[in-house]
């Protein structure tokens, strides 16, 4: 008889963060692709489009004008998916017909004045600046509300219809499922094992390396054991931090260079702008005793063999699981493979 | 004081199926679109195409000839996602690295041999051959395993590589995430109120009707009270049945005359070949009482304002929470605006 080998046979995964396996088919990487094909993100962009809602100076949807911004530009979504001041609804014990009303609001925050770039084509300085803005945003919010995302949609693969190098901060009156769900879990671990599940975890894969794609001094990125999108990775900082406030100057610089070595490598692997969404999960700020929690971010790109083909999580993904065609193992090697440095700023 | 209104305000909508909250914002659906457009579906087909890997008589990627198939036709995925060989590993107890083998198998089936029609176009007589065959596959493979999970990709926005009108067939040696949780959730309700939960969910919508889309003599289907997808659509026996060989004849055939009608009113909403993943839920096959699950079919569309443009599930999204931009009531009613005899079929 055969022996398993997880490079050749399928198998699940399981993610403890949310409680779900993931099924892993490393054979099928193989099979041929006549389906969709993306639109690779085109790099040749002037640094001042006269027709971008995001650009500095220039007017928006909404008749306001965007300030001659020279670093990172905050506004409020002018089509925000929360409001602040929704009234209450009635809470329902109808358990089939459940709502509840939900508060909170949605800004934009522009990485840069200048059109052209993406993350990694930014400076380390300017992304020192993204994250004290991240912060900041934070911090103001997390004052009145218990949840604030912090996400960035790169790509019109992911939805995103501006190119303008920009993310987003959605604050909420409520826990949103994956965070709620983070949270019990993390909390469970904790109470077995008296340690951060995600703590325990940089730990151990800093100890193997096999799925290791950036190490710097206080991060570590990873194709987690678990990842479901094939090039998935979760960055982590090594120290036990529970949110963003608590990163030391040296940790904030730190993530800067952690940041740009990230996203310069999914550039390279497709020699293309890589398409992702990303954010960051940190402790709620609910008053409780969040010392099971470990601050991270994770990245969810779609692409799976080149800049034009990605995965698609549909039917079998829909309605039973999510389904991998390489291992962690594979997309991290493929991923440590290329340079970090990006290929636009490799020739400097 | 204003007072919560829930056509106004963004509130969240409990999904008893999955214990998962979605975030309305029915305010959102007037925010202007500038990013990726999908290509519709072109609706002019050859009947026959030789470049086709599953038309009849054609030759496959693996040199294997299709047959000359009159209804449907199934065979095994060339490129089959799970087998049904794979050895056993080592059930692991590391609560960080954890994974399991898993065996299987993927077929593909062909709904007609006519490569340019779709579920909407056939026969009533051709949709009850497909229904037929459905439940022959589900009885053969649920003899070995545990779940079959039948399902359609259409289009290419849902990662459709083929345009020829076909469906598939993963069966799985477990449980896959969702219908372990769809079967948890079903029983804690069960349990506590002494019924199924979609039973007691089909007579409130039938007494309502603000969510129902297409009512036949035996099925119902309705925009969910906690749809995610902008058109998603819930399709319910009336009666109480657990699994797909327990239909009647009657039951079946007029389960064909409910998919042409909802799949023709999707086709009609944007005058477009409608993509969406469909697939059947139904007791698992466990040799457990399962008398808390009722047979139900899930609809997951994409597109949202357009034959052109799409809900992305992206950032916030898969960090945080499912959101939608229009009521469940507001979809349900646009769906029953448009005729339910297909745009290509009431010329006759
Ligand atoms: O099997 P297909 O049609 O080639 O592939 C399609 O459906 C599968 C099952 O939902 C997915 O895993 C693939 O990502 C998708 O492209
Ligand atoms: O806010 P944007 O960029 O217009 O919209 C994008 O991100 C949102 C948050 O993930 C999603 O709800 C939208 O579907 C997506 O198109």
């Amino acid at each position: 008889t055969t022996q398993f080998n997880p490079v050749d046979h399928p198998h699940r995964r399981f993610n403890p963060l949310t409680g779900q396996w993931i099924l892993v088919s490393p054979h099928r990487a193989k099979r041929p692709w006549q389906g969709q094909q993306e639109a690779p993100e085109s790099n040749k962009r002037p640094v001042h489009d006269a027709e971008c809602f995001l650009c500095a100076g220039n007017t928006r949807v909404t008749g306001d004008i965007n300030p001659d911004y020279k670093q990172t530009y905050v506004f409020t979504n002018d089509f925000a998916a929360l409001m602040p001041d929704t009234p209450d609804a009635n809470q329902s014990q109808d358990p089939l017909i459940r709502c509840q009303s939900a508060r909170g609001t949605s800004r934009v925050i522009c990485f840069s004045p200048d059109h052209s770039k993406t993350l990694p084509e930014l400076s380390l300085c300017d992304l020192e600046k993204i994250i004290d803005t991240w912060q900041q945003q934070i911090d103001e919010l997390s004052q009145i509300y218990p949840w604030v995302q912090v996400f960035e949609n790169k790509g019109s693969a992911m939805g995103c219809s501006n190119p303008h190098p920009h993310g987003q901060i959605w604050a909420n009156s409520f826990l949103p499922n994956e965070v709620e769900r983070e949270d019990r879990l993390q909390k469970t671990y904790f109470e077995q094992y008296q340690s951060p599940m995600l703590v325990d975890y940089v730990r151990r894969e800093m100890a193997d390396g096999s799925r290791t794609v950036v190490e710097t001094e206080h991060w570590l990125a990873v194709v987690p054991y678990w990842a479901s999108w094939p090039f998935e990775t979760l960055l982590l900082p090594k120290a036990h931090i529970q949110t963003m406030s608590q990163l030391s100057a040296g940790q904030k610089s730190d993530l800067a260079v952690a940041l740009k070595k990230l996203t310069s490598r999914y550039d390279n692997l497709f020699h293309c702008s890589f398409p992702y969404s990303m954010g960051w999960h940190s402790a709620p700020f609910n008053q409780q005793n969040n010392q099971h929690w470990q601050l991270h971010a994770h990245f969810y790109p779609p692409l799976l063999r080149s800049a034009t083909v990605r995965k698609f999580m549909v039917g079998y993904e829909m309605l039973a699981e999510a389904q991998r065609d390489l291992t962690a193992e594979q997309a991290a090697e493929r991923l440590r493979a290329v340079s970090d440095v990006h290929y636009n700023e490799s020739g400097n």
